[in-house]
């Protein structure tokens, strides 16, 4: 008799045949208003029976691709840095391994540690966040490290002209100057992607999609509703279009919150996003 | 005094004089995700009060239609035979009676049942299937009756030719490839619908709307939601089309799942189309 | 120390200084369905820290404005009369100050207690009115006070030709017999609404929006949803065409039912209408 | 074809051969802190079906009794006098008819209705009240008519020494006070039951049973859950006490509020104490 | 990398050095009232990580213990024979390598396959079962094979004198009359248990512990909750008991619904009941 | 016109005039299993409003008592060590002042800084813990500080003998043992407090309640629910005998989730024991 393995969509290749590894990265510790994004990985591995693994918009199916499911990382609550550190390593070693680094939130915070690793690996490395926040906090409540801030760490690190913001809808009026001045940010939709791919041609990318970019009505599963977002078909088109153009190297699904998702429409979205996504993957 | 009658909507003519009969068919013993659509029968009746008669829409009211409501059949669970022959038999003594008969599901696989009371009465009759998903699988973990295989077994009884479905995001590969050639299958929206319209000027037809067709942001209620699916104004509007231009003789409306719906509003919807539908039928 | 103060908004200045009164009506005792508006003004002033008070669609912060929060009227439950007289009193004594008074909701009949003082300050006062439910019967239920029939009161009090309805999808068939005899009603949307805003430039306005005609996806949380309403984006649009145009001299936004709104969406939706709308409003 | 019959526990007899009406009086509008009681009523039938009409306890079947069930009365929500009277129009015809009339709450209020129809009938009634709460405040926020003062209002038809209250541990001090003076009350507990049972020997009595007595743990579905209280064995040992000793002439449940009975719970304890009761009852 | 494994109470031995097998059993197609019984095993591996493996009450732990999670079966809903029939299966196979079959429900009818693989192999064993039902029904609804009629089936294979019921508050009345002749059933409690465990001391027993034999107010979440249960202690003493003195030759733990049960109290009281009964199980 | 002004239990006397100082610690970021008790104080202040400040148990009413509400501090999500510092400023401000502090959690983590700002003024404290959990692990996923440390932290600081822990019902083997030789631990209720209570004479007390102690039918909305605990009457009594024999100098409840507490019941079972502690308290 062999044991109870559970995996995204099914994602149940070996780790050495695959080419894509996807994990989860269960932490919410600086999470200001509703905590429940570290259980979303669990909730979506639970849920993913309900999917299936053809996609007739993109009429491809995951059974014919090989992706590793590397499980949730033990990631200490209430102790930032560790936690950030510890998703730095494991992200480092898919990439010391060649493989594509497919990370599941958790808070947005998170996305730091699996940049780090990115940025050592691809030092020119760009930013496409698909968000309904800017993240641009310099601190929040004094915490220099915090889901509203998690964009701002990243411009610390590569500076201006790198990061590419696109669905934003909130903030505060400091962080919309500070965008501004040093990123790209395309207020309330994703017009404008078409010509920032054309620019991103040669240039290795990071994607972070920020669930909440999709209007509360279809995604209330979520720390910080912001109401007015995209509908799943036009998240759906912008991912196809990145995937198409630019050469993503690794990439983020943050900020479902199981807690508030009641009739499971959040967990479906989700996972149907994840599966046209990986799909769309050239791997 | 007198006893407490409820009803859908106020149909609360007797049965004879009635051109409509409505009736729910509480079982979902074969779903194999989430159950719960035993209960959409009951709370639609007890949801109704809060819905108006009137349609400012088709400016018509149900006030000045003649429908018998004529209860939930006791439908046995866990055995799928005798629940399918309960509903044929109930249905056939409508058809005698040479009236319409309109079920409220229930799973979708309470479909076959009444189709194949259809069936005897209108040997040339098509199907017209509003949904999100194929439903064509030739089993389901072994069983051949199933929520996921109901059009499949109808297909099994009038062959090719004579199915037609719409709004369909959701199958695997093999159903797609199945419908490819053996039913008319439109993905994702109602296009096309006019042209089928046209073909069926005189053929009977069996309307089966399984609501889950609805985007799963206005009607969370249900087993399996899959996202980017219809508004309830391009519902209501395939709708007319159909009762406008075909002969529609049998009709039900499956698949809402009230467990799944803590706020209500997927009841609120079907509801709604079953009032329209109602009003639209020219019976 | 201070004590623990707590505002919708963050809306904090002193009475003295403020243009604007805002204050919660947390009555519902004649909801005929589901109750629950009268924790409305309550739930949105906790959940407030959650809202940015930057608008990045007018570029304005409500950091820049004078506001009032005078709390949550302590109003009768089951005696309706003694309500609205409170409710008048309270909103006469921010008109006797000079102040622009913006009522929170609790159900719609509250609007006539607030719309009273309105009348005796603008004598030839305008209403217009978002919402899903004409509300102009004559009676319900007996009751001639209800949130059914407030709209049809304030008939009573200015008569034809002074109230303007959007957006209106449900009713019964009388109630739109005498809107089209004496009222103006804009049936499922917002169409039309320029010409009434040029009709009414040398008019003051009352401007009561029922949330309710935002649509159920993203507005669950309201005692009777009705499918196929607004979306955030097209109220927002109404509004900013209101305050643009006219003179509005009161408002009132009603029947945000937290009990239904198990994922806090409607809340978030509510929070950010009224941001836009005090942002909007030249005070 | 019949019609869609609902009762209580399958209390389907003719009202002419029914020694018991059983009927509900879903009003709630007085309730000051959660409403829903309302939806008792229309609850209770709808799950009646889950629970069987045996009691091992007892060791008789509802199926040997005859029980009317009267249906919903339809109260006007918002106006107190007007829901009242029709209680009490309606219990009056039930005592023309020599019967004995059940009322289901709604809130605590309603039992006034029924309780002064039974005292026109029997002029030296007294009062059994199982019981959370005193409900003897002079008003509350002014309303004479309320939950919190209704056996205060009966206190002012019937004078000392005529009200028995069991079960109380929450109200303010004042209320205690006139307890002390004004009626016979038994903080906490059914202790001193049968003593007064002694006295009441001769007396005919109306037996009113606010639910909320229960522990929360079991009965969280109310209105003003009070920790500490009965479990559902000790209530039907009072309820059992009561109904062999004195002539219960008239009775009622109330305050079940099923909007916070997540897990059906409190409707599974209502329908086993209302079941129970009937059993008991010598009619 | 190694994958992601899923256990229940971190029960990861190897299936060749286990003593005892645990699986699920996801099945309620015939559940009449609320299904959910399908996500008990589910939902209990996954909240497992909150419970400690060790006992203060039995200064024991799991981690002494060699267990093997068998995973859940792939059960067809809606066809009841050959879900029984795959569970007779399974649990032969587990008697054939020697070991101890613990399965987790699904609702009571499962316990029927696992029973008919014990009585192959302990042709004398009787049947201890701790319930609030008696689930002797002949039929239900026509159905042979249903949750209400499991331990009807049983005796149908064992004869009278084998079957011991405790706990046992609801039934209609010809089940107790069945029970009086052909069973030994104690109402309400665990009255006399040691003294039936007396007379079993020679007898192969297979324990089905239906949980909401419980009290509703510590186990809401399951399909038919009946008032006035037992303790999570007095279980526990019961259970304790029977493992003592009894030879215990297979169990199950059925009806936990989790789908009634929004705070998780119900599996947390699940999961330390099957707990203390693997660390009292003398394997 | 005033502000609105929430607080607990209408506890709303000036700071200067008050012996006692409520204030609120919403911090959960450690919390491992299910996070939410950082809404605690906010849901506490806003369900206030139904309960009375009367108690029929002590005969006492707050309205008699001074008692200022302090607020919530706004603690760093994330920061674990930033929050407890701030948690002991606030409470060392409230003994400069010579009055008592009364901390409403959040997690019991937060203790740890109460219990700080407490040693330093009473350097032969004592600790007295009513909790399910012992919280004694040295370190929980390598975290030093955290909710399942707290009291191996306290000890830390205090040593052998000094903590005295009541009703523990979880921990692993490791954490027993440790409280063998350096606590005293009473398992499963409160026996032995009498005799405890007697050494603790002359020994100034920190009183650290965990409201998990409760059984989870009664009190289901906390992290980690744990079978089989102490009713609020139990509580109740412990705590009176507390405040009566020993110099309690400072108390905290902790562990109330709202989240997991859909009906309520939780947060009123918290208030009742809060208004019953803060009438006993010799202040």
């Amino acid at each position: 008799m062999k044991q109870n393995i559970e995996t995204f969509l099914g994602c149940d290749a070996e780790y050495k045949e695959s080419g894509i590894v996807i994990f989860g990265a269960p932490f919410d510790s600086t999470t200001s208003y509703r905590p429940g994004t570290r259980f979303a990985s669990k909730v979506m591995r639970a849920e993913s029976y309900q999917i299936e693994t053809y996609s007739p918009i993109l009429d491809k199916d995951l059974t014919d691709k090989k992706i590793f499911d590397g499980g949730d990382l033990e990631l200490c609550f209430g102790d930032t840095n560790s936690a950030l550190n510890d998703i730095e390593t494991f992200t480092e070693k898919i990439f010391d391994d060649k493989k594509f680094p497919l990370m599941i939130g958790g808070e947005h915070l998170v996305t730091l540690g699996a940049f780090r690793a990115a940025l050592e690996n691809f030092p020119n490395i760009a930013v496409i966040q698909l968000d309904a926040h800017t993240d641009l906090r310099d601190d929040y409540l004094g915490a220099k490290f915090s889901h509203a801030t998690v964009i701002r760490r990243i411009h610390d690190l590569i500076g201006d002209g790198k990061i590419f913001q696109f669905g934003i809808r909130s903030g505060d009026r400091e962080e919309f100057n500070f965008a501004a001045k040093h990123t790209r940010l395309q207020k309330f939709n994703f017009d404008g992607l078409e010509k920032v791919l054309d620019e991103l041609q040669d240039t290795p990318v990071y994607l972070t999609i920020d669930l909440d970019v999709l209007d509360p009505s279809i995604f209330p599963g979520t720390g910080t509703p912001e109401p007015d977002g995209a509908t799943v078909a036009e998240l759906l088109a912008a991912i196809f279009k990145i995937t198409d153009r630019v050469n993503v190297v690794a990439a983020d699904l943050v900020e479902l919150s199981p807690t508030y998702d009641p009739s499971g429409i959040s967990t479906a979205a989700a996972l149907k996003i994840l599966r046209e996504f990986l799909l769309a993957l050239d791997r």
